[in-house]
């Protein structure tokens, strides 16, 4: 269960509104590594997550945070909106270069939606879906997707910071820019306790190392015709897992066959000169359990 | 430019058909961590790879292999389906408890619209699209997603070869699981390198720690009631990026104003009272450039 | 069936092109709450309704209407978007803050994709779906829906009012405004007399009542830290279902248990210590019908 | 800025686990009137609240509650799924039929993706998104919206749980049932009280009554062949606005031109035959501003 | 304008109920290839139609029969779930393997979201949208969509056909088929008197043909290692624009140049070594205009 | 299996940067008849293609070709965004005409998530998606559905060629057109090449002419009022096919019944006043089989 406190987290005041930074600033809540995203991923995550303890209580403190960041961000973008104008008509916008520099650059939706407020979608105005998430319940892969997006969310940020010089907004992005920082540190730091603590090594999952083809585990191929791939710490020498060592295939052949599909089901009307015969039956169970056994005596 | 051959990379061919396992591979091609997502991710990340050399033929190689695994896997699920019971009627799926439970498993797609073909969409028939990729320019960054993608990736590949014993979709898999190991232990190692070659450190970007409030790049804020985060090694000590110092807050309080939005513009018909005055007028530029200037010789 | 005339149900024809505005008005066709909405919603609950007469056949009446709507709305789009410069090059736009003001509010689309037509898609380039509508076939909660949706509608179409002093323009949204003002009357209307013919009462569905914890159906909880909503009508007094009366739950604690997940399937690989111990097994159906009975004889 | 404690709002512990239930449930979590609109729809609603007070505390209160039913819901989704026969293969499927009509309900993204766990998806897959929310700023439009929600929740919410008989999860709904009863009464009450208040009336927004066309605002439009409408409170007597009397138009006309699109741009290569001559320049602004006079100082 | 009768254009009377078959049903409802597609499409198109006459009244006399298929099936799709076991538990399923292999293949939202009505999705449950439409202008180019979209869509109703054997459901399908027959040799013949009115070419748009670099209209380039592919007619011989030569290309060498992209905009925090210098300034416009006689003058 | 060349298929190189433009270019990447459209249409039609051969070899020739089309224009893309004013501020925007003139017709995310980049999302900023491709199996569908591709991208290239004076922008797109030209021509003789090798005829599928109502197949209904539709070819005459005569019918009526649905199972809680009895019970199988024989033993 949650609580809320009308307070935000930091202030989010800009010093002027700025209708066309409200618009950019769409990205930060409802982008694929925005602010939204990281809230419902460590809620799902947290939620998921297997042993009561640090990790979990880790995610939900982190996850919790985030639901303040889309709330500060929201209210930054409603300020910015303040006396925007939005039923400029395209007449004024044409006769003042400064009202079209404006409209142009404006989310209309912002204004016929929205009356003045953030919307749930990206700087593109395409909404925030909830395939952005991932919460896999293996710690390790997710906490490398979130300091993934932690990574990704402070470029974009950065390049935010860059495109106005409110002293205002500025003010909230170095505060957002930090806890980017801070918890990029946080998952890296997990990641090293996941493994100290015995939980996962460096490959994800920790397992079917033994059926999977080891031989095909060391190699990149090369396929493209720059050279300077097997210049890397990645063609030659220890994998970071300490198991395998680095391998490079200046020539590599196909290994598969010639990838042709069966025949097809002559129900389904695909252009065929039944060349390759008729398709096999299906043949999906041994039939040798109970259903077997009651086929056997009953037909 | 591309070349292909029909030659798969792998073998890619089952025992038996299997139909409802072809609707679960479907998450291998089009789901937010299939192999579509790894072969655009890469793509796009290696046209937007500003340094010719080793990363971007990395990036380039691996991303040519990647479609090739599209292929193999979209030419598997051709053969699983091989002989599906597409058209048999509900008539027969109730008469019949075997085929009832293979038609309640098969994605109806995949007869109707692909006539026994693989999709372009998840195993819930949801499409691939592009906003499950990224390449920001930012290599440290995209190979942090690149090593969490292979991580989920190979979680999920690692579901599915459990869901199955033919021995030729196991075949397969050990193929995939074995790239997907080798690709994590690569994507860790070019993110070793980056910081080796003095390009990228531990936080990405690489920028902005100065104007960034360094006071809050620190604590972690405890906002949800299990106590044990601070058990953790990300409550103190150094941080990964060796500057900072971890900490964590155990009582925090909001740190910014009240969050109220501004007055709206009545010609938006939002529901108010008044009470907060009219909103301000724009205030978008300070005009004392070109346009202000002929502003005043004009006006 | 339906039967089509191309005369428009009102005209549709602008003073001026605008191709600004022609990008605005999407919002009226491919919104979430524009024409097509309204037509589609109305479409799937008349077909979906089970009571031939009055309810469906005034829901068949203002379906057919709302088709013309989108119609009006796409011709008024194409006529917008006469003479616009939409080959006009960016050097032309740099050079003629007149003609940039224009290119830098129009949709790419209306003249890349749609060759100076309408598209179905909103003001920000999002397509219309079919998840923007409801037809649940209780018609209490798809009524409201409806009064909902033409309320939003016309908030929206009020404030594009606003953005144009074009007097075709504005002509036709006088009539769509008109439109709007009546159909909320009318669902409202439909509502009071789904109810006075004892059809429906003031809780949708009008079902259940003994089996959800009435104790649970009186209080608004406290969660937020504002005190002001104990002052509403709605923290005591009868409710207007006039069957419970209304509470104000001022320091509510949670009720539930502590949310933790159960273990987790190993063939799953999430991150897991072993704390829970092993997962149940399935244990779906009590197998004393038919197929238990099998059971016993066969095993 | 939220809090959280892991206590869940009230108990979500199902007898046994159901995993084809858990698919089903997942309606409740992201579906289009799932838990997560509502409280992302009021979030938003709330911070773009003009008025501090009753109403915006009512919101938030609200809000805060529904992000801990998505955390119910999820957490119930989770147990239900223990030992689910995640990976059983479609051998085990087609000879034991109970295993069959298990797998063939099951979502196959709860296991692949989420290893047991809830998605942020609905009962098809599709994933929650930013557009299933309103937050107009008008509050009247938007508390017809939360109360067409509620009552949709609770239709659905009513629906499954005719769908189980598991004592722990009737418990669950049996509250949250309540809850849907609760808010549709408070949402009910505060239109009510926005009315009583004097802040809207009837119709949203409560503005350009006199310039919409009070002629058409009356009424309803004979489209198409039932004739019972005319039978309806609609089409006849006082409107519920007390300000309009409705009528019933049972021959409508066509009052428009006849919707011919505009001679099109050469340039964008639509078919044409000449027969409407060449279209119009653009005629956007008077150009009799500022940059009217500059052009002609300059030109 | 529209118009509507409540009798369907063909009778859509299932001989029994078959919720699984109706789950199919979607497709030909939402599908990218299904009635509404069509409908959406050939509305736009009659919207978009730059020339009043024969093609714009066949677009509209088609387009309105369609509006009227999607009715249809949508109706099938009702009855077809009529006594549908849509509240039975998931026990009853494993229970009863009749029972199993029906809710095994349902549409969960089609129980709780409609009503047990159909939906406006696919039969993956993935909503129609507006991006499955082309309207283009070019009537040439939209008609070819046309006679595919009428292909696939007879394509997949054939498909549909050979899923059933009930008499109604097939006696409803043999009118969509004859109707798909038509439609298809209607618009190819569309095509014909678009040539034979020399409103249009081969080749769409007729137009560019000077500008294009006429020695790549020729040959197809050989990239895949089947060589097969010089074995058709459009390896040699004339083309049907009667214009080109096919060309076979064996040994095709990439033209272009090495595809690096530019220097980044430090601003932007790409990864970069400096190798390829800084990024030149931006260069939109020759300011030769009047924008460049103001600066002349006022800087 | 695949292999790349970092040399493009042809040049990309613009003579300037034109950030406005590269936001336009969008469509021929991720639109939904853009170069990605037909990279994936052809790369699975050509998995699925049933016939080792000419047509399976053709398919992935032009598929193969179409990857490197992908990357020539993400390539000019990126090229066209150096030294965009992507970090401009609003200020500066405002205060010079020309800088609000690029800006506001930027595509945001080109900065801000792919660092000066290509997206894969159209000139709306919407992701390119799965369902924008066909693969059904037919080839007759499929190629018109090719053939219906290349033309919608050839206008569209035709109509962005008209909107850039740049000579390197055009030099790719002369490159583009040409195949364009080209690959229409392929699809065209591709069609006629299954016709005359006797695997498809005129309508697709080739199959249930017998089982269709040909009374139904001839004639075009007349729905809308305009009446030239039956001065076309498609009026009367015989069918391209050979087979059918063309008709036109001017007063049709509906066949069908009245379309009402069926009573409502009451425990989905539809609005209902009982007028229709109750609903039918399931009545899926013949239960003549296999398990109609257990059930006869058992029960």
């Amino acid at each position: 269960m949650f609580r809320h406190t009308d307070h935000l987290q930091f202030d989010a005041k800009p010093e002027k509104p700025d209708p066309v930074y409200a618009h950019k600033l769409q990205e930060l809540i409802g982008g694929a590594y925005g602010e939204m995203t990281v809230t419902m991923q460590y809620l799902f995550q947290g939620w998921n997550c297997r042993m009561p303890g640090k990790y979990k209580d880790l995610i939900m403190d982190v996850a919790t945070e985030e639901i303040g960041h889309v709330e500060m961000i929201a209210i930054m973008v409603a300020r910015l909106l303040e006396g925007a104008p939005a039923t400029a008509t395209t007449k004024m916008a044409a006769a003042d270069p400064v009202v079209g520099a404006v409209l142009g650059g404006m989310d209309p939706q912002q204004a016929i939606v929205a009356g003045g407020g953030a919307l749930l979608a990206d700087s593109n105005g395409y909404p925030w879906n909830g395939r952005f998430i991932i919460a896999s319940g293996n710690l390790l892969a997710d906490f490398r997707a979130n300091a993934a997006a932690e990574a990704q969310g402070r470029v974009q940020t950065a390049r935010l910071y860059n495109m106005t010089d409110d002293p205002g907004v500025r003010n909230m992005l170095k505060f957002n820019l930090a806890r980017d920082t801070l918890h990029q540190n946080v998952w890296l730091k997990a990641i090293e306790e996941l493994q100290a603590d015995g939980l996962e090594t460096t490959v994800a999952p920790n397992a079917l190392f033994d059926e999977e083809y080891a031989e095909h585990a060391t190699s990149v191929w090369h396929l493209s015709d720059g050279t300077a791939a097997q210049e890397g710490g990645w063609a030659s020498g220890l994998q970071p897992d300490g198991q395998h060592e680095f391998g490079y295939l200046t020539d590599p052949e196909a290994l598969g066959d010639d990838g042709a599909p069966p025949p097809p089901d002559p129900a389904l009307y695909a252009t065929y000169d039944g060349g390759m015969g008729k398709p096999s039956g299906p043949a999906l169970g041994t039939e040798t359990g109970i259903a077997g056994k009651i086929k056997d005596k009953f037909t």
